[in-house]
């Protein structure tokens, strides 16, 4: 018998962003929210791009380059210690605090990672918050270069467990991310842990929860 | 003897999209700018997700939708009247100060637009400014159910004037349009009229001007 598979991705969804935005404030106190938020609107601006003109380059490179961007347009400047302080900081996350009880919660499932960091990036993070266990595989699309919502990188999860789309529950704390899953087929659920908006892009996600317990809770495990 | 063929985006780079700004103001005159950022951002956000998702609908209608999703995210409403004032100001644009002694510099060349706009947007804002006899051929992304940077739009240029991508010439002040025009293998020239950081995408334009005139003098029309 197959067990159940869901899969999750990473940056928001299991591990906590905030870490980031600390790093920010304490280097720039009077802007770090505008900073922060150009940053990661430019991180995802170049993976869309280039996933449009099949110019990849992996998300640790897209990550630096959009901080390039910010510095430049914000006309800061970083001692190279600094820079390397903040291009390291999306390795050194920690989990969302109800993350390690819900995976355990979910022990018959298949549970799986499906992110755009690079598969170092993603083995570090795991490790570093001991959860290696709580997984049975973690997917990157660096393996088919080219960046979430391109369908070829939700493909892998169908292809790893020879499932149809629908058989597969994803989750993911990026709205656009969830539209980008639905569409490709998936039962999608999206983790709005900050209470944004809906999207209005045409497509609504199966499920909508404010964290993880919830999620478990609307699963019935 | 086959003219040589010159091709402009049409928001912001032929037509000012002060006004859409200046109908905010009016309507939202604490927090126009920060609404018509986000209004921009989701224009563009939803453009490219739905390329990728290959989830097409045109662009009068994610106009509207990025606006709807804005209103909602500040919690805003409006009268219908006031609604469809917005939703309309996309067609009721004028040309930047430059553009018609610009084109009328260019007549040697062939002249053409290509817009994510619809072609009854484009021939409405073309019409409305008096500039219909400038252009051989207006283009809509529309015609490919894409949007850029998706090569297939631009691709709508070189079969229309059966040419090699490096044999055309194409302007625009959107920057990720000038890396997706660039990485297609069109001569690329980025106009910055604001003054913005140079993309950090590993693509850079073959000329950047800070209006149509200096264009005009680097083509040595």
């Amino acid at each position: 018998m197959i067990d159940k598979v869901i899969v999750f991705d990473a940056y928001g969804t299991l591990f906590d962003v905030g870490s980031v935005n600390m790093s920010l404030a304490r280097l720039f106190p009077d802007k770090s929210i505008a900073i922060s938020q150009l940053w990661r609107f430019k991180q995802l601006e170049y993976t869309w791009l280039r996933a449009l003109m099949d110019n990849y380059c992996n998300f640790e490179s897209v990550t630096c380059q959009a901080l390039d961007y910010v510095l430049a347009h914000f006309g800061l400047d970083l001692e190279e210690a600094e820079r390397q302080e903040l291009s390291t900081a999306y390795l050194r996350l920690t989990p969302h605090p109800e993350v390690r009880e819900c995976l355990e919660a979910l022990s018959l499932w298949q549970r799986s990672i499906l992110s755009n960091g690079t598969s170092q990036m993603l083995w570090s993070l795991v490790e570093s918050a001991s959860l290696t266990s709580q997984f049975d595989s973690i997917m990157s699309a660096d393996a088919v270069k080219t960046f979430k919502p391109h369908p070829r990188v939700y493909r892998l999860v169908t292809e790893y467990f020879s499932v149809e789309a629908s058989e597969v529950t994803y989750v993911t704390s990026n709205s656009w991310d969830a539209a980008g899953a639905k569409s490709f087929g998936f039962f999608t659920c999206w983790v709005n842990r900050f209470g944004d908006s809906d999207e209005e892009i045409g497509i609504s996600p199966d499920l909508k929860v404010s964290n993880l317990r919830e999620l478990v809770s609307a699963l019935g495990s």
